[in-house]
């Protein structure tokens, strides 16, 4: 079994945009648990409904927290069962609904746990509410096992399947490699779910979206104010970007756009 | 007089909007009084010099925070005094402007006292600016509430009356209750002000707003996507909800719009 | 040398908006570093790339935090050298293109660092990433700082000179004073950069922007809603305020629009 020390930290991923007392009423309960806790917010600002970017984004950012964390995600829309993931000392918190996949694809090693509310009451937690479980279920959840006062691998059985990721990851063959755009960030960078790996598999990776092609570089600074280029972020993922502006706007893409990597044909 | 035991949690509710140092400088200068304050942001994109919206969430949410939390509430365009509100082992300190009549009214047992100046400068809070009162006068009160070194009761006179509401409480006669949308949330639900036990005084409730009528359900997931519906939220009002839609969006309403509830007509 | 003793209390100022997980790694990286970490936003919406707008909250929103407050600034696009600043018990951490010299400029007796990454090395704080630098060396430094184990005048050689500001300090002379709107708040105000003594050279002093003319007042109630006024504000600058309304929306004026105050021609 996975490892989990409670540090006392939680981190929040919603979609409920920074606004609204729906997060606050969460953190609240949080602190009616376990005063001490200490909690981030991870990103509220997700698509909504859509599970692939919060997913995505738990995945890339977990290990820069301190082992023993409580990664509490809440993207919700159908409701259904409620899983708790183990992995390298981090609890990953949150529905059975694609949204946690991305965590336990990428690692073996990972442990599942179905969440049996049943279980959960004799550690001090209601029932399950009708319309807001992130406040009435998950965040008094959480705070338990932030508090290391249950363990995750009490909470019900192991589970050997979960609903997989609404997004499929990215796919390569010989000749290419397939992925998706997930996330843009602030800057209109568009963050696709290719990781490195699949980028050095190829001696002169060409970058195609939108009709359009780019080259790899390493950084921002390579390409004069105005170009475009590919790179891989700083989460280990291709990215494509226009220096100083924003390549979502420029190319008219989004969440959800395929992108392909291919060799670069020779120039003659 | 209603108990406060001071737990060193602080909300912060304003309609400064989640940019700019505004915040940040309160939040500075309760630090620089209670080092130890816990401070969570309950909303601050309530609309602009309107108080209806802040002191709907500060009611239905006080709650969901341990007791012995000092709420903090700075939706104050126009200046005058400032009250403290104790209900049920919680403290309630903004303006007296109607931002916390919410709160008053729908409490037997709350205790309100004027905040006296004179008063607070002797536990170490400095006069009044002309300015920005959140800062130098609401934060530095808020944290010597919330460290227990003020009890609400020594700031000033008891209070018999305060400003009202700026929207009515939703009334109710024999044949129909009359609401008001107070707040839209990030999915586009229309939240009323219409409260749970209102709706439940009608055997088939009938709600109507921006000229069309809806069933009352107990869940979202009780319609098809697409399909509008009518439920009690998870703060006990009621709301206007188009499944995986923004009600908001389809229906053209907002903060303000007027919503009945009646009894509906029996089917031929 | 200014003294700097920690607090433990670390402000963030970036422009990464309000999203994305960005601004959180960058909090997990601190408490990977110092778990007791207190960590407050202190703006992450200032214009993206521009460093004048950030530089300015930092240079009139720090005296507002404890002393011994670490105010680490990531508003970084170019990379380039990394300076820490000590001023009146305070540090400030960032990178040495003009965020930081507003800081410098408006106070004599603050010491510049240059931060050395071998020196930092020697403190826990691994070398510098290519694309993230808030997250994978500001942070960690920012967490090393704030938890008292490293002092900011071993992190490298005093500097002498630094890279100036991005929008030049408001310049004054026997005729009149010229600065630049510098903010716009949630209200729509305009904030410049001209000084309150700047202001108060002139006995009736009239303020010009986008060629409309202003009076100076005490305060926003001094005029009745929809009227104009300029005013000193909260942070000891002239801000120019439609009263209920947005100035900025009404005269299409915003970041970097110029500003002009001079002696009122007498009336005839």
């Amino acid at each position: 079994m996975s490892l989990f020390q409670a540090s006392g930290v939680i981190t929040l991923t919603t979609d409920f945009g920074n606004r609204g007392p729906y997060l606050a009423v969460m953190k609240g309960m949080i602190l009616k648990g376990f005063p001490e806790a200490r909690m981030i917010d991870l990103t509220h600002d997700t698509f909504v409904h859509w599970t692939a970017e919060a997913a995505f984004w738990l995945e890339r950012s977990f290990r820069f927290f301190p082992s023993g964390t409580v990664h509490l995600a809440v993207v919700d829309p159908g409701g259904g069962d409620v899983i708790a993931v183990v992995r390298e000392g981090h609890v990953f918190l949150g529905p059975d609904n694609g949204l946690l996949a991305a965590v336990v694809d990428q690692f073996r090693g990972t442990d599942v746990y179905l969440v049996e509310s049943a279980r959960v009451g004799t550690v001090g937690v209601s029932g399950l509410s009708q319309n807001f479980r992130g406040r009435d279920f998950f965040a008094p959840l959480a705070a338990e096992l932030a508090a290391g006062r249950v363990r995750p691998d009490k909470l019900g059985p192991k589970l050997r399947e979960i609903v997989p990721s609404a997004v499929p990851e990215a796919e390569v063959d010989s000749k290419q490699a397939i992925g998706t755009v997930i996330s843009t960030d602030p800057f209109g960078n568009l963050i696709t779910n290719i990781g490195k790996r699949l980028v050095e598999r190829f001696e002169h990776p060409e970058v195609t979206a939108g009709g359009r092609s780019f080259p790899v570089n390493v950084s921002y600074a390579d390409v004069a104010p105005g170009e475009f280029t590919a790179l891989i972020n700083s989460f280990g993922t291709l990215e494509i970007a226009r220096a100083q502006q924003s390549a979502a706007d420029s190319l008219s893409l989004g969440r959800g756009a395929p992108v392909t990597v291919k060799e670069r044909a020779p120039s003659r």
